[in-house]
C-alpha cells in the first residue's frame, strides 16, 4: 500500500462545487487502496478578504494576531472537505496544524517547521481514514500560538508531511496542469514536460514560481522527496519533479526561465583595491537587498566596475544604500538600469556537454540581440538584455533547443 | 482595580466598523484601569454561511469536523478586535479556546466546560494586556479536538472566564440595551430593568431568551456572578443580573412574560390508580419531549384526566409516544390542542406577599380571558390560555401590576 500526500489549492477549493470535486479525486485515490492525507489551502479569496479587513483596522497589525487570523481559512477548508468525504461514505477526519503536531519556530508569518510529530496522522491512517489536514499552519511549541508558514506554506506543510510520513510521494494539485518547457503565453508551442530533476526545477524558479515554491523544491530534494505537479481540473498527468534519473543528461536543454522583474545597478569607476567588492555586497547584503547576478570588470589601470541585477521593487533601496559609499570611497557614481531582464536556459545536460552555451549566444546574436551581462552554473545559463527583446529571445532560444519536441527525440549522445 | 469581562455578541462585531466601535468601548474601559477580557463571537452572518457550505456539502456532517469548522469564525474576530486595539495603541492579544485552557467534555456542538487553566489569561492580564477570547470554543483535552459549546456557547464562554478568574462582573453586549418588563412590542409601555435577580431571570426564559441564554443565568446564580446586559450600539444603562437585593421584595411582579410555543396535551379518562402519572412522564422523557407544566384532575369516580404542555414542535412526537399507551390501558384518549400560549407573571416579591395570583386571576377574569391551566413557582404564575388572547393579556398583566412605573414607585410594604 502507496501512502501518498495530496495538496490541493486555494482555487481547487475555491467553492462547494470544487470542493466536491477534491472529494471525488480523493476518493478516487483512496480506492485504489492508498493511504492517503490531503493538505488543504483556505478557499481561494478567504485568506485576502481576512487580510483586507485586517488592513482597514489597523495599519501596523501585529503579526502574531494577523497569523491567529489567517489560519482560520485553512481549516475551514479541512473540515468542509471532510465533511464532503464522509457524507461520500468515505471516512475521514480533519486537523489543524496544531493537532498533527506541525511544531515550528516563533517567527510568525514565515515560521520555520522544526518538526511534525504526526502522531494522530498515523493513528487516522492506521484506522483506514483519511487525514485532512489544515495546511499553512503550525504552532509554536513553547507559548502555544498560532503560526503560519508564509507564502505557497501549504506546499511547505504538504512536504513537511510527506517527509515526516516516509510517504512515497507528495501530490501538489493546482490550477495548471505542470510545468512547461517555457511561458505557452509567450511560446505557444511550449510543452509539458513529464519529468524533471530537482535542481532544474530550482533553476526554474521564474517559471516554476506560479506551479511549485521553490521551498518545496529544497524540501523535495533534501529529503528526496518525490513530487508530482497535477492540475485538480483535468484528469491528464502532470510533471514529476523527482531526483536525476539518467535519461535526462541526454537533453542539452529542459526548459526557457525568464525574469522581466530584475534591474541593473551598476558602480562606476571604483578604486582596484582587494575587498571593494566585499564591501559593496556587505552592505547590500546588511540591507536585505536580494543580489542575483553579479560581474566585475576593470574599466582601465586601477579602477574597476561592478554590475548587479536585484528585483526592481529594490533599486531606489540598493541607490539609497550605496549612494554615501559611493562618495566615501571616491567612486564616479552608481546607476540603475530597469529596462532589463533575464533569460535562461536549464538543463542538467549542460553538465556533460559542452556548447551549450555558445550555441544559445550565437541564436541570440543571430537575431541582433544584445547580451548586457551573463552568468552561468552547472546547469544553467543567464543573460541579461533589453525587456524589450524578451519575449522574442524565449521563443529563439525554445526553438533553437527543440523543446517543442518530446524529450526523446532531441536525446544525443555524450560527448565529454 | 476591578477585573472585568466583556462579551460581544455577532452583531456587535459584525463589520469593520462595528468592530471599531467594539475597540473604542475596550479601550474606554481599560482607560478606567479595569483589567479586562474580552470575548467575541464570530461576525453575525460568518457561521451561518459555514454551516451552509457543510449542509450543501453534507445531508449529515459529523459533529467533530463541525465544530472545527464552526470554531473558525470567533478565531477570526477575536484576532481582528485585538488587531484594532494593538492599532489604537492599546496592548492586546488574542486566544483560542484551547490557548486559554478551556477543556471541555467531548460532546461535540454542545460540550460542557470541565475548567478552564487560564494560565495565558492570568499572565497576560498582569502585563497589562487585554485579553481577546474567542468564545464559543474549548478543546476536548484527551484528543485535543476542537470542540463548541452550542447556542450562546460565547456568552458561556465569558460566564466561564469570569468565574475562573473570579472577575467583578460580566459584562454581556449585545443589540439589545436589557431585559424588559416585558416584550415592548407587545405594550409599548414596557421600560428597561435596572437589576433583576437570578431567580426571576431564570423564570423569564421566554424573554430573556433573546437577550441571555439560561445557561449563563444559572452558571451566574451557581457560582454568584453578577451580570451586566448592555447595548453595544448606545451609551445608555442596560439591566443588571445579580444575587437577589432586599429591595426587589418589595416589589410584587417585576415582569410579565410569554410563550407562545406551546401545545396542551390532554390524556382523559385515565383509571385512576397509583404510578399512571409516572408510568405517563415516563415514556415521555424516554423519547426526550420537555414537558412543561403539568395538571391532573379527577373527573369522575376512578377515573382522571392528565394535561401538560409541550413545545409545539415536539405535538407530534408526543401523540406518537402516548397513543399505544393510551390503548394498553385502557384510556379514552389522546388529545393536542395547539392553540394556546403561557402568560406568566413573575417576580421575587411574590414570596413575601399573598393575593398575587388572586389579582392576576381577577385581571384576566374581568376581560373575559379564559384561564385553561395554572402553575405556579415560589415566584412565578403561569397561566395557558388561549393564543388569541396572548398579547392582550400581556397588556392586562403589565397593567395591572404597574410595570411601566419605575420599581420605588410600585414597591409596597412586606405583609405576612
Amino acid at each position: 500500500m502507496a501512502l501518498i500526500v495530496q495538496k490541493y489549492g486555494g482555487t481547487s477549493v475555491g467553492s462547494v462545487e470544487r470542493i466536491q470535486n477534491v472529494a471525488k479525486r480523493v476518493a478516487r485515490a483512496s480506492k485504489k487502496g492508498n493511504g492517503l492525507v490531503v493538505v488543504v489551502s483556505a478557499m481561494s479569496g478567504e485568506t485576502d478578504r481576512l487580510v483586507e479587513y485586517a488592513n482597514e483596522l489597523s495599519t501596523e497589525p501585529p503579526e502574531r494576531e494577523m497569523d491567529l487570523l489567517m489560519s482560520s481559512g485553512e481549516r475551514v477548508s479541512a473540515a468542509l472537505l471532510s465533511i464532503t468525504l464522509n457524507g461520500m461514505g468515505v471516512p475521514a477526519e480533519s486537523f489543524t496544524g496544531r493537532q498533527i503536531g506541525m511544531i515550528t519556530d516563533a517567527v510568525h508569518m514565515k515560521a520555520r517547521i522544526r518538526k511534525i510529530t504526526g502522531e494522530r496522522l498515523r493513528r487516522t491512517l492506521g484506522e483506514g481514514k483519511i487525514a485532512v489536514v489544515a495546511g499553512f499552519q503550525g504552532v509554536d511549541e513553547k507559548t502555544g500560538n498560532v503560526t503560519t508558514l508564509g507564502r505557497g506554506g501549504s506546499d511547505t506543510s504538504a512536504m513537511a508531511i510527506a517527509v515526516a510520513l516516509k510517504a512515497d510521494m507528495c501530490e501538489i494539485y493546482t490550477d495548471v496542469d505542470g510545468v512547461y518547457t517555457t511561458d505557452p503565453n509567450i511560446a505557444p508551442n511550449a510543452r509539458r514536460i513529464d519529468a524533471i530533476s530537482f535542481d532544474e526545477m530550482l533553476e526554474m524558479a521564474s517559471l516554476g514560481a506560479k506551479v511549485l515554491q521553490t521551498r518545496s523544491v529544497e524540501f523535495g530534494k533534501k529529503y528526496n522527496m518525490p513530487i508530482y505537479v497535477k492540475s485538480s481540473f483535468t484528469d491528464g498527468e502532470g510533471t514529476l519533479v523527482t531526483e536525476e534519473l539518467k535519461e535526462m543528461e541526454d537533453v542539452l536543454v529542459s526548459a526557457v526561465a525568464y525574469d522581466r522583474n530584475q534591474a541593473k545597478i551598476t558602480l562606476s569607476h571604483l578604486p582596484d583595491k582587494p575587498g571593494i567588492a566585499a564591501q559593496v555586497f556587505s552592505l547590500v547584503a546588511e540591507n536585505g537587498i536580494n543580489v542575483d547576478m553579479i560581474i566585475q570588470n576593470t574599466s582601465e589601470k586601477g579602477f574597476t566596475n561592478i554590475s548587479f541585477t536585484v528585483p526592481k521593487n529594490e533599486t531606489k533601496l540598493t541607490i539609497k544604500t550605496l549612494k554615501p559609499f559611493v562618495g566615501d570611497i571616491g567612486a564616479k557614481g552608481v546607476t540603475a538600469d530597469e529596462k532589463i531582464s533575464k533569460v535562461s536556459i536549464i538543463g542538467v545536460g549542460m553538465r556533460s556537454h559542452t556548447g551549450v552555451a555558445a550555441k544559445a549566444f550565437t541564436a541570440l546574436a543571430d537575431a541582433s540581440i544584445n547580451i548586457k551581462m551573463i552568468s552561468t552554473s552547472e546547469i544553467k545559463v543567464s543573460c541579461v538584455i533589453s525587456v524589450d527583446e524578451v519575449d522574442r529571445a524565449v521563443r529563439i532560444l525554445h526553438d533553437t533547443f527543440n523543446l517543442a519536441l518530446p524529450p526523446k527525440k532531441r536525446a544525443v549522445k555524450k560527448k565529454k
